[in-house]
């Protein structure tokens, strides 16, 4: 089993009120491999500039990520400038350059065709139902997408909906799509457009999951030292998503979704450590089974039966 | 064993997207006795003015509240009147008249004094004070405050909680207060002054609390039907310490305080599923007990050790 990923591969400078970093790796499709790499094969379908060099392809082949579909195009790699208010909880889009983003035509490998688990990171719901449609040995789709494109195409990124198991996307963009405030009618009207699991992102508050069986919910790991929260999004859905690829021969059911959701959070919360793709590319197995145990700990519910007064 | 709590008795005028009431029975003291009605004996400290009737009286009788410390004062009851945005995040006041709440002076009986679980809701933290002193047979002692005294009243709030056990807040006001956007450094900062246990409520995000044992954390119950949610914290401080006062002779550790965020974040949720206190007036136990049972469900992590790739 294996886990296709189609995202941005970016250099990306961020501030944050613990520092700054001027050029680092980064993009949705890296922070996703990474993370995902703990689990299973990994295959990133992205494009590159001329300014991606090997230094760069060596931090995702160090985690056995396949690099083959990371397409080197003439240009420059997608830029993203960002800054982070005192508190994390926004950020401000500085700069933007999309360099060789902007031509991008997904062409995926027979191996990456292959995958049985695939995340379409957020980027133009056209190219989504590209990547899609040549996933054909697909056994579970999940889709992120941002406001940009529930703003400015809508009915395409409902399309899209159509064609994937599972959507991604943060707790006030879930609002944003289905003009519905409430999270649980939000997510039976996208459980009517095509994916039966719904995943709200909601930052240091954690992530909650509407199935077509139920709900569940995890708070954010806690944490006294967060310095960069980018790329922790595409580091929960990695994951989340790797999870069930080492699952290969169970049913993708509430249950084991439930469990991916404790490890997409671990893995989130490592990225937040340290600026950029730092913490998640130095992982070690041991730590990611502790911080998982330690969520448990932190969420088991033990509440004997209590004689109420009626 | 029994609850005391003092705080405001008032009626509120509220408009929400899904309709509006011109004088229902509210308060803080309110809602936090209804919902504590459930586990133990409560005495609500407070005052009221000519308007208030048998009616409103007989709402806190018929669940078994101990009534005797509501203070009839010549004037008028609080009146709080205040609208609600279209996803229920946020709300704006809209008049407030204190009426016979300008004077209070809390005076407690024999029965309000004696009883080992005291919560001081929200109000002037020298009142706060005045009633913590008085309670002299206190095991564990809560205090909620709001933004207005965070900003107007700071020194003196941070003096009453160097006398409670247990610090509620809503999420954005812990960091107010302490000046720390971190919830783990801003609790650490808040056990110097005193209180053992922060809880902060996080509204349809559920609640988090921090122990100097450690982390727990609960999401809201998911509930496709919000009506109004004032009061919800109230409810939720009634659960939590009503569970413990059910609980006597136990050791008010990390575990038990755990629970009893289980039982606070159900009477929370009944709570804002109507009007005023409608809901939580007419609550079964059954109804309760269900709640808490299905809130372990949606939280219960069952993930087995997975072989992770190094």
């Amino acid at each position: 089993m294996s886990v296709t990923v189609v995202g941005s591969i970016a250099f990306d400078a961020v501030t944050t009120p613990f520092g700054s970093r001027e050029r680092m790796l980064g993009g949705s499709a890296v922070h996703f491999a990474l993370a995902a790499s703990f689990f299973d094969t990994v295959h990133v379908v992205g494009p590159v500039g001329d300014d991606f060099d090997e230094e760069e392809y060596e931090v995702l082949r160090a985690r056995g990520v396949d690099t083959r579909d990371i397409e080197h195009v003439a240009g420059r790699t997608f830029f993203w400038r960002g800054e982070y208010s005192w508190d994390l909880s926004t950020r401000q889009t500085l700069d933007t350059q999309l360099g060789v983003f902007a031509g991008f035509e997904p062409r995926l490998s027979d191996e990456s065709r292959g995958a049985e688990l695939v995340f379409l990171a957020n980027i133009q719901p056209q190219l989504q139902r590209q990547v899609r449609a040549q996933c054909t040995a697909a056994r579970f789709v999940a889709l992120d997408s941002m406001n940009l494109w529930i703003e400015t195409e809508r009915p395409a990124l409902i399309e899209a909906l159509g064609g994937v198991d599972c959507l991604m996307l943060n707790d006030s963009e879930l609002r944003e799509l289905t003009r519905e405030p409430n999270l649980i009618r939000a997510a039976r009207q996208i459980h009517g457009w095509g994916p039966s699991v719904v995943v709200a992102k909601r930052g240091e508050f954690g992530a909650a999951m509407v199935t077509r069986e139920g709900f569940f919910a995890l708070p954010a790991f806690p944490l006294e030292t967060v310095l960069d929260p980018t790329g922790a999004g595409d580091c929960f859905a990695g994951g989340f998503m790797g999870y069930l690829g080492a699952h290969s021969g169970h049913e993708i059911n509430h249950e084991l979704l439930s469990q991916a959701m404790a490890y997409g959070t671990a893995l989130a919360s490592f990225n937040v450590e340290e600026f950029g793709v730092q913490r998640v590319a130095a992982l070690t197995t041991d730590e990611i089974a502790e911080r998982v145990a330690e969520l448990g700990g932190m969420t088991r519910l033990t509440a004997k039966p209590l004689a109420l007064r009626g």
